[in-house]
């Protein structure tokens, strides 16, 4: 039998012991694996250095991904300690009703079974999914990218010895050695052992994935999003705010892409915002009219408008209108987070009502669509699709419900 | 263009203003399309005793469904004033968080866009689940089945005529006319307009989309309802659940199929649960050692432990513990709805906690889950997988949510 087979197997028969553990249980395993994590640190460091060894093509940006310092073990270790303190969602009531008929009705969180993780590069979502899979009573598999392979197996194995010291079935975390990409398509269509597959890592594989999956998937983290500079903006607040959606961390997903500034201040507002830009290394590209009043900007292209840059490179387009804008973001938006600067309050309230987003702001910078900003704690990704679960996901949005319904005999 | 295609993005168009009006605009809609049902009774009877009539070949139970009379139509418009009385839940706020640094993040529920209806022989789903779709904001497209297809085009043309008297985009409310199973292979494809697709029909119609989809899917209704009785039962309630759960309907999917006895109760009452259900027309198998009690039942083969029969079939088996029975019903249960009867406090309990189905009942009948008897009013299909609905889905599980966030200028 394959490794895929096998291990989701055990994973499927461990999940249901896992799903009627306690709180206590959990977190003491937790607590475990963080102690093991910096235990284990010369051996994780060694193994993450073959990785950047064989991976030595790689831009600056993504062997700086890939790489694992002493610290960042510690923060791993860290963001483990943190689920801990996190509340067990399994076993909540949401909700009760007492029916006519005497029927007491329950509506509680239970666990969702097994869950595939599929994700590229970054080595700690191996114990972050790890942590958040179990602490929500879920059997998890991993599979995580080649680049890592070497990093994500040291974790993952420091990861199971710990939890075989513990009250918690080891079995429940798994993770696929063969880094192959043909087991991602056995992976995400194998219905019989997989309850939900979370793809997290670049527009490709997500497309793949969602395209290909018979198992329910929730996609994350794409993100082209929008600025909207209103003519009634504050244009002081419209700048850093850009800036910071822009600059402050261009390879993440909530990060701001493009930004769609009204005709009416674009004249005082551009020039001034594509020199704070500059100065900060910012590619700026714009549309024919934005270069009208900047002449010196790249043109932009038509594909730049679809495009998730995921790096210091913005474009920009000035509109004639609110209803302009909303057409625009309509048509370009990945669904994620799309952001507004106005003082008019009819305007605002337009935008928030007409964008179909997981995350829409009004005078804030996009850059605060995360689990951890949002007060769910960690997170496991940013959903951008409907079904669910939408936006930052947590502990919650780990888990189903299921009904449980007390009688005295009752019959219809 | 094909009718799918056209019909589809007439739909998507559509689904952005209808996801802007009031509950006030979309219930005067949904009256006027009531009194319209109730005013062109004649034309949709016309249409149904065409159906009827190709259909002759169907058995009585089938054609039973088919069959509409002015009484039905009437509940059918019922069914829509009923919708009309239910709380809209578009913008409703479901949490609130107001972070250290000022930012306001409100949870919303908006609507989820278009809906795909896959349906198969009743003719009264076209209209609840246009009701229900346009109540909660979405567009729909829904596709019946061929048997009922005058009917269901005849209902569909009196709620489109009446919705373009209204306030409401008459677009949003789609029908496929075309029957070609083809196209059902094409709608669960449709990513570009369509969000979400309920399959509500036979287990084969529920397979065929859950392994071909490409738009998210909510599986409904197979159910393979078992019921178990405790040792430490009370036999004369069981006895009054197990005739209710299996003679009430036994066409429908939360009545009971199997039911599992422990051994200790067995000889007193298996023999007159037989006789019961045997009065009342139900072919009662047993496997051998139900057999062993009760002589004369039908052996249970095999295939019967997995089959929904939806008919007057019931098949037993003698159990020799709470164990037995978990492992049976973990191994053949469709996660619809499953039940307990039982005195003891620690079963009960050990029962709820273990058993993984969306309704989980103690001393009671598994025919309760219906989205009337849990007071969500009408429903649109049980859901039977975990992923963002479970149970009985109203109007609530046809929405979505969107994280509306107020700053004043926060950056990171």
């Amino acid at each position: 039998m394959s490794e895929l087979y096998e291990k989701s197997r055990l994973a499927k028969e461990a999940c249901k012991a896992l799903s009627l553990k306690t709180r206590g249980a959990k977190d003491a395993a937790l607590l475990h694996m963080a102690t093991a994590l910096q235990e284990a640190k010369a051996a994780i460091l060694q193994a993450n250095s073959q990785d950047l060894a064989e991976n030595s093509h790689l831009s600056k940006a993504l062997q700086d991904r890939l790489r694992l310092t002493p610290e960042r073990i510690d923060s791993m270790a860290q963001g483990l300690i943190e689920v801990v303190n996190l509340p067990d969602p399994v076993g909540e009531e949401i909700q009760m009703t007492k029916r006519p008929n005497g029927l007491k009705i329950r509506k509680v969180r239970v666990p969702i079974g097994v869950i595939g993780m599929i994700y590229e590069a970054r080595p700690n979502v191996t114990a972050d999914a790890a942590a958040l899979c179990l602490k929500s009573g879920n059997a998890v598999i991993l599979r995580g990218g080649s680049e890592a392979r070497h990093s994500n197996l040291a974790i993952a194995k420091v990861l199971q010895a710990a939890l075989k010291e513990t009250d918690i079935p080891a079995d429940a975390l798994q993770i696929i050695e063969d880094t192959d990409r043909a087991i991602v398509a056995e992976l995400i269509r194998l219905r019989e052992y997989i309850d939900l597959v979370i793809p997290r890592g670049g527009a490709g594989l997500i497309k793949f994935v969602s395209q290909n999956a018979t198992v329910p998937v929730i996609e994350t983290g794409v993100g082209n999003c929008h600025i909207y500079v209103d003519a009634e903006a504050d244009l002081e607040m419209a700048k850093n705010i850009i800036v910071n959606g822009k600059c402050q961390r261009p390879g993440v997903c909530n990060a701001l892409e493009k930004a769609l500034i009204h005709e009416k201040v674009a004249a005082e507002f551009l020039p001034e915002m594509v020199k704070e830009l500059q100065k900060r290394g910012v590619l700026v590209k714009g549309c024919p009219y934005a270069r009208q009043f900047v002449p010196e900007l790249t043109p932009a292209e038509m594909d730049d408008w679809a495009t998730e840059y995921l790096d210091l490179i913005m474009a920009i387009r000035v509109v004639e209108s609110l209803d302009d804008a909303l057409t625009h973001i309509a048509r370009y938006s990945t669904k994620h987070s799309e952001a507004i600067v106005t003082n008019n309050y009819f305007t605002a309230k337009r935008f928030t009502e007409e964008v179909d987003a997981a995350a829409v702001y009004v005078n804030a910078s996009t850059r605060f669509t995360d689990g951890g900003e949002f007060g769910l704690g960690a997170e496991i990704g940013i959903s951008t699709q409907k079904m669910h679960a939408r936006g930052p996901m947590g502990l919650e949005e780990l888990t189903t419900v299921k009904y449980v319904i007390e009688g005295e005999g009752q019959i219809r």
